[in-house]
């Protein structure tokens, strides 16, 4: 009976049977992530970000931490922001100046960062040149068309977010994006994985015929993580990607200036 | 014509169109599992033992094997598991000391036990002596939180349950359970799978900081083998995980003392 | 207010964002494809197929290649077949004298062919000498049952359909079929995939013991890729399988007598 109460008592929490029973396990401090999306973007990227919120929400069942979305871009401010220790860009940029200025103090200020796919975009239109040196340097030169998967290879096996990850494997479906001057030549930047030229030439109609395409990256001035992933509802059903996607989250908040929250 | 009606019957039977047609295949003699699940546990463990009954279920169409599932403890009797060559513990465990004789006097005339995640949770309130020594002796030490995808690694290349599977690959999101003492140091338990340290610290609110985590493993002594996973719907969404569950599942059955029945 | 005009444009004209931006990208000749299938025949195969159209088809969004499915074989004649640079059989093949001829023409004069698993079916009653020679030799031997995933290995690592696959993978659930004699003994056929002995015994109920078993063959006479998936809905839910389908198809079309349409 008793059994039976603590079990009804942790459902209802929504807590973990076990979740308590070990004393000495570390303690979670709970942190809070904010996510960005576009709901009136090209659908495919719509669709990723519904995706991405379901699998991170996902991930904070059972007292976790806390995982806020916004549809609305001018919840970048300084008010909004100051609460959370990472925002997640799931398929948008900032556009407003004061938006801009407010995501640049953010970053600036030991922020923390995940952006996919078309969050990292920017052209000769952008003109907001922070942002580019932020993410390396790269203006988006071209993509493959339809949605493929691709195979990538890790560069840096060493970096905490390639922990575990076997040297190569094959992603699935997404628009890859690749970029002009790559990341790569940035000395602050560490490219972790990247697209394998076995892919070449990779599309059926708009095709990338060869050259570097770094996948996933970090500015080591900033805490921050890109990867290219964010087309398609298909990003989270890979065992493999899925760890990549949890490796590039924990880092970004194992590096948080105000301490580890795995730690304490 | 001949031809469509042929088709038409295989179809109405359930059958492939090419079952029989050769006549030099060994034939397959039918047996009987019974799958124990319990409907009111942890949301995610109950996620898991649907999922479970799909999959297994789906391995029987066409004729195949007789896959019965209960949801009633009371179940894990003499009378009701004498037809039984395998069962299976989706989410749970016998609690009634009758349900425990009876189960112990199963194993020990050779029946075949197939048990995921917390069908091997037991703590010092447990008291069931004989199913800790049947486990390997450990006890439920700890788990992460959330569930969460991670790499295994293949410890013993050489047993039929690892027969074809990589040296290592990234399995789907789990709650993966730490056990103390490790069943490795029990000299009766193979473990053939287990988690890398390469995932550890393991977690985003309950770590698993280090240590030894069996993941598959069997007691020599009987005809059974224990998996960790079982929390989350994601558990079949895994081609090379699938593969070692049916190695699993095929390896206790071959073990059968009535005999192998897929060779027979 | 531009760039949103520019956005709402290429919603409405269902193509990527960005598709129009890099004026030194290769353009896409469009190209057609029909795909036949059986909506009668065994269910799993009915399901595979209705899985195939949906993965194609996705492969044409945004303005891609034509993908035209069609489950009335009499469309199998001059007159239809004269548009399609492809035709896919996802799960029958030509039964009528009529259709068989077509088929014949359609491929002795440079025609593509993908075919999947029951698509190469042929036994005694088939009575069709050029098809089987068109497939190499093999008269349906035998299957495993259930459907179940197996080891895959790479037998022809230099042929452009196995670029940038693993030596080895776990593909999906798929009743394996083996021909007698293999389609490796006959000299036109490329085998570059193939299922791993570490399978066998290969099933649950209809067992395959041993012996070779390609899985992915192409008969240098003619410009076709037959692979031996096409059983289960499964088989588009695992990444690397998917890049093996597309690398297929791609390389289907480069050998286009009429050009490789990829470099237009």
């Amino acid at each position: 009976m008793k059994k039976t109460l603590i079990t009804v008592l942790a459902l209802l929490l929504g807590v973990s049977l076990f979740a308590q029973s070990a004393q000495e396990r570390p303690r979670f401090p709970r942190f809070k992530v904010l996510a960005f999306y576009n709901p009136h973007v090209e659908e495919a990227h719509v669709q990723f970000a519904e995706e991405a919120v379901k699998y991170f929400k996902g991930l904070t069942i059972g007292d976790g931490f806390v995982f806020d979305v916004t549809t609305n871009m001018a919840d970048m401010n300084d008010e909004k922001l100051k609460d959370y220790r990472m925002i997640m860009m799931l398929n948008d940029v900032p556009h407003a100046p004061e938006q801009r200025a407010a995501f640049q103090r953010y970053m600036e200020n030991g922020g923390g960062w995940f952006g996919f796919h078309v969050s990292a975009y920017n052209d000769r239109h952008t003109d907001w040149p922070w942002f580019l040196d932020f993410l390396g340097g790269g203006v988006f030169y071209r993509n493959n068309w339809p949605s493929m998967p691709a195979k990538l290879v890790v560069d840096k096996s060493d970096h905490r977010v390639a922990k575990g990850l076997p040297s190569t494997f094959i992603a699935p479906e997404n628009e890859w994006y690749q970029w002009k001057p790559s990341p790569r030549e940035n000395k602050n930047i560490d490219v972790i994985v990247s697209l394998s030229p076995d892919n070449y030439p990779l599309g059926l109609k708009d095709i990338i015929p060869d050259g570097d395409l770094p996948v996933v990256w970090t500015n080591r001035n900033y805490r921050m993580v890109y990867v290219n992933m964010g087309h398609d509802s298909r990003a989270f059903t890979n065992s493999t990607q899925n760890y990549m996607f949890i490796n590039c989250f924990r880092w970004i908040m194992e590096c948080d200036p105000e301490g580890n929250p795995f730690l304490r």
